[in-house]
């Protein structure tokens, strides 16, 4: 770069920035998942970004590994991938140590992946996901929960049973159909596939005849004629159970991934002009033999910060910003600053988040800066309140004031604060 | 990849992996990280780790850029850089928002970096660090904050005062020296990074003489025998008014990035056999301005997850492993499943995290389980509870058991977990 240059305050394109305003709702969307997955007994883990590209190429779809993911070559000439989802990792890192772990294991974690496509409405280059597993474990008991988790993160940002629904199919329905109508092996994935995008596909008839010819219209009026099974009815009464009541039976849903082997799910925003699925996930109990050792069982699901976040806004439940900090010390002159930081530094102690205005611009302005920062308190201190050890608190919101000494102000802020 | 070739499950080479004992200390670290800049007035920030490699091109240090980055170029002929470290990234997006932003403003975000270098102990290929910075703001009130959030961030880990030192210098010594030396413009930067590994040098002086000839002598003499500046020495008494009294003065800390401008300090272990730098920050009051618009002072630190967990370690502050879940409901027979998944989910809604024993295992395995994976409560559930409504609630520490109604369950759990 040319001395003089100016380097540009773009960040690279397809990723965000995520100012504090921005990051606050980030991290609420992030602690609703983390608190749903604790209440169900999932413990955290993760992993790096960075992965060996090796470990896409076998089960997940062939598609992202060729077309969408950062893959390179590292200095060492390892072929490495910025993951592109967690399934694989979390597989790999449950194979490596599967006769340590107890089982059943639940297990979750929020992390960023990254996907090289076109950046467009709800499809970023860099996007956060939470991902919830449960390994060795099958049956109604095990898939009902994943699906009841998803149910409860939904609720849990505030949302009415009627602002999505539940849609759970059945990969088992799909090869059976498969076997029937004589879909050979090596094209059910792509035929699987297919079937995953047919609702944004012009012409999915057209699409499915060239692929199995003259059987897919057998296929789609056997997959369309397939109501429910009784898998899906056990699993149906169990949530009822659960307290969950808007799951429904949909063959259309199959999901994209080749790995799924039994109970397939996406949840749907029924709002009109955001009906599209939020968040998804199945049972995939083959994809840890890939390892070697055992066959372990496995189901969950993933959940995107995008969608997570267009929910909220579609629905009004996005938290007002509110910043970390609960009261802001302003300095009236410079011969207070010492005072200032030393009382900040108690109130830190008595678990209070304090800022102290070291700007040593006029009160007037140090006020106003904590009001358009939002934080609900100020004190201002100046040799007055030096030498009183009195203190005026001021709630900008009320603009109600209370004269304390020092150590009631923790108690007062706690009892505003809630 | 041939079919049937088992994928290996080791993660890529020098990252790792965080199983949930693993991630459960990063959380620690993290959160008492995340605390201690909230106390402060910090607000949280985020960026991908994605960034143009132009960023890191102008002002940061060189070795980095060429030699020990993740740099690739992608589809779209972008040269892509992972970023190793926060400080251009968060400088890019405060000069982009420059007006809008209040001043002074403080930031922080704890994320994870990449560097390209032979793993080795303590230096990995991935690695997750605490940036926390002020913008806006000059003098000692400025600096003196930031280096007793870098104390107190120590201090919250448990560590007595003479278990570290703060080593405090100043760049504003180094460029009168090179004044006062006769050391070219274009020849400080190596020189001051040269300076910054000097302790770990064989021939520091021969390799300064080969910089800067017979120069190297006298600036060696004269850095040497600067024992302070007023400046450090006011730094010093706002420090002790603030409760922070180990910091000392040592002129051979200069930092090895070029951005620095004033104060520059590291926190050193004090613990034989870990005597190392585990943080460090300063003053960099011209990098803004690489981006254009008006020029805006910034000091700031940072602090890495693997010296977090060393410094730990040695000195047996480390936190002993507790799962999020605090209770298992262990299912007798497969008879009261649903109705464990009932209760379940009540206690759920009264905010206990909850795990459900699907394994269909006997009885004492379940809880043996429960056991291993220090729950520390356990519930067995068959039909006599189901039909009575009493469960009898076991602390797997102590041995006690109590027999309680659903409704107490959740009481009881919290009085005693406290």
């Amino acid at each position: 770069m040319a001395k003089g240059d100016k380097i540009s305050t773009e960040p690279y394109k397809g990723v965000r920035d995520f100012y504090p305003e921005d990051q606050f709702v980030q991290r609420y969307i992030f602690e609703q998942m983390e608190r749903v997955c604790e209440l169900f007994g999932y413990e955290e883990y993760n992993a790096s970004i960075l992965e060996s590209a090796e470990l896409y190429r076998s089960k997940t779809s062939e598609e992202i590994v060729n077309d969408q993911t950062y893959t390179f070559i590292d200095r060492g000439d390892r072929e490495v991938t910025l993951r592109p989802e967690m399934t694989p990792t979390v597989a790999r890192m449950v194979a490596a140590r599967s006769r340590e772990i107890p089982m059943p294991a639940r297990w979750y974690s929020v992390q960023n992946f990254f996907r090289y496509e076109r950046p467009q409405h709800g499809r970023l280059r860099e996007f956060w996901q939470l991902n919830a597993d449960l390994f060795g474990a099958i049956g109604v008991a095990a898939d009902a929960e994943i699906i009841a988790m998803a149910y409860s993160l939904v609720k849990g940002f505030g949302a009415a049973d009627h602002d999505f629904e539940i849609r759970v199919s059945d990969r088992r329905i799909l090869d059976t159909i498969y076997d029937t109508v004589g879909v050979d092996a090596d094209k059910r994935a792509e035929v699987t596939r297919l079937l995953d995008r047919r609702a944004k596909i012009d012409d999915f008839a057209g699409e499915l005849a060239k692929l199995i010819g003259t059987a897919s219209e057998t296929l789609i009026d056997q997959l369309d004629r397939t109501t429910s099974t009784a898998y899906l009815e056990a699993l149906r009464v169990e949530l009822v159970h659960m307290g969950v009541n808007n799951m429904i039976v949909d063959t259309k849903i199959t999901r994209g991934f080749d790995y799924y082997t039994g109970m397939v799910f996406e949840v749907f925003d029924t709002a009109e002009g955001n009906r599209r699925a939020m968040m998804g996930g199945g049972r995939y109990d083959n994809l840890l033999s890939l390892f070697g050792g055992e066959p372990i069982p496995a189901v969950g699901f993933a959940m995107g910060d995008v969608v997570a976040r267009d929910f909220l806004e579609t629905h009004n439940l996005l938290p007002a910003y509110a910043p970390a900090t609960e009261l802001m010390l302003c300095v009236v002159d410079e011969s207070a600053m010492t005072h200032a930081q030393r009382l900040a530094q108690d109130l830190r102690r008595e678990d209070i988040t304090v800022a102290v205005n070291i700007s040593g611009k006029r009160i007037g302005d140090q006020i106003r800066q904590a009001d358009k920062m939002k934080i609900p308190f100020v004190i201002a201190i100046g040799t007055q309140e030096r030498d009183s050890g009195k203190y005026t608190i001021k709630n900008l919101a009320s603009g109600a004031e209370t004269t304390l000494t020092a150590d009631r102000i923790a108690e007062h802020l706690f009892s505003s604060l809630g």
